[in-house]
C-alpha cells in the first residue's frame, strides 16, 4: 500500500471479525515497528504479543478501572475481543529519557504497517503519569521488570466495521508561518 | 513510494542540501500529519513552519543551550542550515492529557510523509519534562500562548548524507508471547 493512502486510510477500530492474525503477519508489523527512530539510537522497544485470554480481560479490566472520568464512555472492553494485542514498551536503561516518544514513534509504524495488510488498531495508553498503579499491574500481568515501560496498548484485528471518513479541521487553521497569529 | 519502503528506508537526516523546499510539499506533508490518530479525536495539533534564519538560529541556540549532559555530543546547530523546520505543537485544551501522544503520533506520519518525497528529518523534542523553561522559550519565540505546548522540533530538506543501513537488535530478543521471558 501507498504511504499516502496508509496514512489517509487508517481508521481506529474498535470492532474485529473472528478471523484469526497469523503469527507472520504480526512479526511483520513489529519487523516494521522496530525501524522507527528513538533517542540516542537506543532502540528500547520491547513488544509483548498478547493472545491469551484471560491476559487480554486483565489489561481490559486495568484500562476500565483506571479509566479517566472524561472518557468512561469509552469502556476498554472491545479488547478482549481483538485476536492480537500488542503491548509497546520501553527499556528506560535506553530510552534516553524519552521513553513516551520512542514508544510511540513504534507505535505509529505499527498501525500504519498493520492497516497496510487489511488490520484495524487503535491507539491506547498503557500508563497514566498521575497514576503509576497502571503501568505497575501491568508490569506484574506481563511479567515485565521495573525497567521496562508499558507505553502502548494496541489491539489488532481484522475490522468488523468500516468508519467514514473522519470530519477534518481546516488545515489553514492549525499550518503557520513562523509564527502563531491566533488569539 | 510503498509504506513498507518509507518505513524502513527513513533515516534520520541532519545535513541538509541548500535546495529549497516548496510551500506546496510542506503543506502536503502536514495535510498528511494531520490524519494521525489523537486522542478523542481531538486533532489539537498546531504546525509552525519556521522558515525564518532568526528563528532557525534561536531554537538552535534554545536546543544547545538545554541539551542534557548525556546529548551534548549532538548539537543543535545543524537545524539553523535547514530550509524548514516544522515545529509540531499541541493545544492543551483538546489534548485529553496525552499531549505527547498526540504530538508524536503526528510527528511520526509528517517524518514518513516527507521521506516518500525525497525529504529527510530528523526528530527532536521541543520540551523537557524536567525544565519547563524550555517550553516557555519556545512559546515566546513562536508566539505561543501557554496552552499550545510545543511537542517536537521537526527540521526537513533534501539529505546532503545517505546514511547506511542501520544495525538493528535481533527481532526475537525485542518480541515475546503473552509474557516477557527476560532477567
Amino acid at each position: 500500500m501507498e504511504l499516502d493512502d496508509a496514512i489517509r486510510g487508517r481508521r481506529s477500530i474498535r470492532r474485529y471479525a473472528q478471523k484469526p492474525v497469523e503469527e507472520s503477519l504480526v512479526r511483520e508489523i513489529l519487523e516494521l515497528g522496530r525501524h522507527a527512530p528513538s533517542s540516542m539510537n537506543g532502540q528500547p522497544w520491547i513488544f509483548t504479543v498478547v493472545r491469551d485470554q484471560a491476559t487480554k480481560r486483565e489489561l481490559s479490566d486495568l484500562k476500565n478501572q483506571y479509566c479517566p472520568v472524561e472518557k468512561q464512555d469509552f469502556r476498554a472492553d472491545f479488547i478482549q475481543a481483538a485476536p492480537v494485542i500488542v503491548v509497546v514498551c520501553v527499556d528506560l536503561e535506553v530510552s534516553h529519557d524519552r521513553a513516551i516518544e520512542n514508544g510511540v514513534l513504534a507505535a505509529a509504524s505499527i498501525m500504519l504497517a498493520a492497516h497496510a495488510r487489511g488490520l484495524g488498531t487503535v491507539y491506547m495508553s498503557a500508563y497514566r503519569q498521575d497514576e503509576p498503579a497502571v503501568s505497575a499491574a501491568i508490569q506484574r500481568l506481563l511479567g515485565l521488570p521495573p525497567r521496562i515501560a508499558p507505553i502502548s496498548i494496541l489491539p489488532m484485528g481484522y475490522p468488523d466495521e468500516a468508519p467514514g471518513a473522519k470530519a477534518m479541521k481546516p488545515l489553514d487553521g492549525i499550518v503557520f508561518d513562523d509564527r502563531f497569529e491566533h488569539g
